[in-house]
């Protein structure tokens, strides 16, 4: 079948995303990629890595072999200053993200890919930005779940970037329903795993053990595990976070979903961080994102590691051709 | 030197502790040991695992060769029944910790080791129980710390069994400077590490992000590690918990600290639970216990995996060294 076509947006010109973008075009990926940037800043990125780059026509992206990438400009403000954000850019960085996604509400894309953004260069452009998930999911009209994976693990969450002393309150029964219905939900059409198997931890720690440390496992957990459940979902626990993560445990899981931001993502980025990526669950579209930061100490010095950009159009590529497939389009 | 003299609890007779013991009999080991239990407990286990046992009398210790074990008569009420713990033992139990630690408070024994205990087992009996930590610190009138330990990291925790809503306001500036003190005297004094480099974690997601997403790192966290760093510690943090255990990062400290339960021990029991070991720091003595329960299900069957047992000795044995060398006690 063709190759998945995948809008990439490289991210804040002035960190690693673009010397990452020019790696990922030197390698044979499973997709047809189309970049949504400034052609300059691609350009001088090849440069300094003293790599060759070609960029192509968006309609050549199927096309493009390695060395090669097809590209969509959307042209930045100023040029690129590795390692030195500059707020005029901010403008055009989100018309990227936006570009990509309305390309793939659109069809025009089979799913969308970003590299690292530097949150206070957006907001000191004075742009309301919390982060690329909650944009896209205000532009797609849509409730969306955080999900990272690497490849021997997938943790969702509930809540996400809240401060702990609110966490127990935003864990309601409706909160985490809705969780759950996206999260299998996405499984079967994202992952094609037909009866996803989900563990699911306790708020608490040893979930309460029994209401004598924390009553929500009983409370509100449980009944939204029954009724689910009786809905025909496998949904194991509440399980304590703390043996919930052991091999022979979680082999037996295709998701853990945690409660909060540091329930569950120490483990996932320590067993295994440089292939881990950041997926939005419950969009119209995969979409697939890096899972570390700008990098600004590293950025224009060729040192930072591709290994998550390579994993994040990956698994985006095998998401879109999971729905594809379900659609019935031929493989 | 002479070899270190711990005292033993095997624990709730009916887990699966006294066939851990009976196997750790069997193993030469780093300490002369001495079992506060019931005989016939002990020799009925080694029955069951159809290994031979000889029983000592305590002063013994130090001649036992593996198959032979000292042991301190402490009389359960009824036979051991494994998988059913019998509430009418729960005073023998508590007798024999309280033995072992009045034994390390009169220096009889140099560290004290336990075996896994059945917390509703105790209650049940009507004894007010709510862990042997807390039994041992009231015992001997000192705060402590507990801290997790495997081969490859250390996790010390500033709150332990406390629902989750109740966190953010338990973690005060005077609880935080308490723990550092008993965590970092003993990494010096039990470890032996001269200058511990001790990595303190937010509370908050990403360590808060600057008040974005929190406020307790600006205003009770750092605080306390400036006026420790200031006393010459060496402290790092507060980090996010989530790249804190990058396997990188973890190399360069000696122990880290989390602010709670599910945001530590994850990690910690992912990445070695098998030798994993529990300890109380701040006692007037070493104390170590396995890291696992008293796995009814297997208790009897001769399945159940003595490494956290031997873990634990072999951690306390090595900490009751330390302090003897600190005391200047010829090695």
């Amino acid at each position: 079948m063709a190759l998945p076509r995948l809008a990439l947006v490289p991210g804040e010109p002035a960190g690693v995303g673009p010397e990452l973008c020019v790696r990922l075009a030197h390698r044979e990926n499973p997709a047809a990629l189309v970049a949504l940037a400034d052609p300059a800043v691609m350009l001088e990125a090849a440069e300094r890595l003293a790599l060759p780059l070609e960029l192509l026509p968006p309609e050549a992206a199927m096309a493009a072999r390695p060395g090669q990438l097809a590209l969509q400009p959307v042209l930045a403000a100023t040029a690129a200053d590795p390692g030195h954000p500059d707020p005029a850019n901010a403008p055009s960085l989100i018309d990227a993200l936006l570009l990509g996604a309305e390309g793939c509400l659109e069809g025009g894309y089979d799913g969308l890919v970003t590299g690292p953004v530097q949150k206070a260069a957006i907001n000191q452009a004075g742009i309301p930005y919390t982060g690329t998930t909650g944009l896209l999911s205000e532009h797609a009209g849509c409730e969306v779940v955080m999900m990272l994976a690497n490849p021997v693990l997938r943790v969702a969450l509930v809540t996400t970037h809240l401060p702990l002393r609110e966490v127990a309150d935003a864990v309601t029964a409706g909160a985490l329903e809705r969780t759950l219905r996206i999260l299998h939900g996405a499984l079967q059409a994202d992952f094609a795993i037909e009866r996803p198997r989900i563990a699911v931890l306790g708020l608490n720690p040893h979930a309460g053990e029994q209401g004598h440390l924390g009553r929500e496992e009983i409370e509100v957990i449980n009944p939204v595990l029954e009724a689910l459940r009786g809905a025909g979902m496998d949904l194991r626990g509440p399980l304590p976070a703390d043996t919930a993560f052991l091999p022979g445990t979680m082999r037996g899981f295709d998701a853990v979903l945690a409660m909060y931001h540091d329930q569950g993502l120490p483990v996932l980025k320590h067993s295994g961080f440089e292939q881990a990526v950041n997926l939005t669950l419950g969009l119209p579209y995969p979409r697939v994102a890096v899972d570390h930061g700008t990098a600004l100490d590293l950025a224009g010095r060729g040192l930072a590691d591709p290994s998550s950009l390579f994993a994040a159009v990956d698994t985006c590529a095998a998401m879109a051709r999971a729905r594809r497939a379900r659609r019935g389009v031929p493989a």
